[in-house]
């Protein structure tokens, strides 16, 4: 069934799994990609990182970022490609000042803490987001079809956390603050927030992105009405402005906000084709909630893979039995992507993501027999 | 209503609006306590640990332990009080070493990584916890029937984290380890912990305590799946040992999974009288699920208390509100006791905690008008 499905200036998809999955068509394998799968927990990725001397060297490079972004495609058969780059581009775009010292999280020169601050943030020209652009032509020209390649932004709100809070936290209590005391100020910065990642997203679409991801990692810190006003409401600003479709093709959308499992049936309001899930959710509850409208992606704990063989296949049929039967024959219906819950971990063994990956597809395929 | 209803060696409880509430009785106000009340945002607090010397010198030391529990209630009009103590006592006594660096988290000196480590733990002599034992009967006595004296323990899942990750850890990449890879040896483990927790939590019933908490702190980090047969399981083997009354007075148990929401329904088959909620969870929708069978305890997020006196009590009506109007005159039905969704940060204005308890009484009395 792997019909291309692209007419563009690209080579024909090859693998189309991914992109029929997400609009809930059926697929003869559950196909497979992992949150983080470009990363360091591969040699070859180590080694490119030390010859770009820092992250952002990597990210920035287009060369380097393409290099890395296939990496992982070389050694396993997964089924789509993520664009190699960060979540935080876009406050770096805005002059917040973005570094990644060695070992440790991303790090603002400049935080967003009063009014002044908020004052002076703008959506920022995409010139400044060329290097992103510029991977993702790069990159999709270097798939030459053989998967589909998926752009990405963190959310309004997961921007915001970082922009307030200067660096990763343990209890987000700066941004919190800004959100209880000035709401006004918050929904200000939300939305320009909103409004730069539509149209980055956008544009990594018109430079060839195939699906678009929005990461909501630190949605699931909020308060619950919180998540609803801060960070759900903003997710769906950006997704009535992001392209469904592009040169006649459909662009599918995911959403993923961790620990958001307790909101599914409230995001399923959204205008985007699949929800990702990390592993505190139960799969086949989400697809008796929600997945009438919405494919599902997830959700094996990435801890899994410091197991051994063995228990990694039986954790991955566990998920896979989770979710059951998807969808199969003409028209849509439920459909799972199977992924991490979470990013991989850097000190996994390479060769158990080898292990995991195989041990879908094989399962999947039996479970549609 | 504020009638007495323990008789035993200790003064007659004054304010009993907390038990009342946690067997889902009546009560004029929705009580309110917080969890970590005594704590590090306090100055007299830190005052006492700089006399102590150390967090686990002012632990085992009766007076001062007595001395800091006491200290919110001289502020505050709460209407319970925690024993100062650590969840993790257990592994202490176990040998595995427990200290506290100023500023750092708890840290184990051994580690417990392998089946030799595992085979050498074993339920503590009660003897080597008796600093708690003391001081939960002083604190009673020095209570002298204000409000009732909670007991707690961290739960058999919980206390796993810290003992096999040695400290606290951001992707529990060890513990899950062995619970993926070795299976037996965790369910060994968590035997051992659960009947110590029982034993423990028996010990500081009878050394006065009048409702026993139970901190899941780490369950929420669980995979479906994984939640159920590592932590649910086990928690549920400490309620079935636990006193459920003492000298003919009942004895409330009140269970909170830090993350837990997703499983509420799961968590409505324990033995125990109140499920605490993080704020991630909405109240009306627990009341609808659980409501009929256990009392509620929670949930507004800490970061609440940095916000002004006029949106602190905004937020306060907004939970109160959520749940909804308490089970008002005889037996039983659905009741709340307002708390924060996690313990108190440690740079909390204590004048802020005085507008939220003040709130809560307040507007929960006019919710029942």
């Amino acid at each position: 069934m792997n019909t291309p499905v692209i007419s563009s200036p690209y080579a024909p998809l090859q693998n189309d799994t991914f992109i029929r999955a997400c609009l809930r068509q059926s697929t003869e394998h559950t196909p497979v990609w992992l949150m983080r799968q470009a990363g360091r927990y591969l040699p070859e990725y180590r080694a490119t990182r030390a010859k770009a001397g820092s992250f952002m060297g990597l990210a920035t490079n287009t060369d380097y970022a393409t290099e890395v972004t296939l990496q992982p495609l070389e050694r396993f058969p997964l089924d789509a490609a993520i664009l190699f780059s960060d979540i935080l581009t876009i406050p770096d775009a805005m002059g917040l000042g973005l570094s990644f010292a060695l070992g440790e999280g991303p790090k603002f020169e400049h935080k967003v803490r009063d009014e002044a601050a908020v004052a002076k943030l703008a959506v920022p020209d995409m010139d400044k987001l060329r290097y992103v652009f510029d991977a993702v032509t790069s990159i999709r020209k270097a798939l030459n079809g053989r998967v589909p390649l998926i752009g990405f932004s963190g959310s309004p709100w997961t921007l915001a956390c970082y922009m307030v809070e200067g660096a990763g936290s343990d209890d987000y209590r700066a941004v919190k603050s800004m959100l209880y005391s000035r709401p006004d100020l918050m929904h200000k910065m939300l939305a320009i927030n909103a409004d730069a990642v539509a149209l980055y997203l956008n544009t990594q679409i018109e430079a060839g992105a195939q699906a678009v991801m929005i990461f909501d990692s630190w949605g699931g810190v909020l308060a619950d009405g919180a998540f609803q006003e801060f960070s759900l409401a903003y997710t769906a600003r950006v997704l009535a402005q992001v392209k469904k479709e592009h040169n006649g093709v459909r662009i599918p959308s995911i959403v993923f906000t961790k620990g958001g499992g307790l909101w599914l049936e409230e995001m399923d309001t959204l205008n985007c084709d699949v929800l990702g899930l990390d592993w505190t959710v139960n799969l086949a509850k989400a697809r008796a909630l929600v997945g009438h409208h919405k494919a599902l992606q997830g959700n094996i704990d990435p801890n899994v893979l410091f197991a051994n063989p063995t228990q990694i296949e039986a954790e991955v049929i566990k998920v896979l039995n989770s979710f059951g039967t998807p969808h199969k024959g003409e028209g849509t219906g439920p459909t799972h992507i199977f992924n991490l819950g979470h990013g991989i971990n850097q000190h996994t063994p390479p060769d158990n993501v080898a292990v995991l990956v195989k041990a879908v597809h094989e399962h999947s395929r039996k479970l549609r027999a």
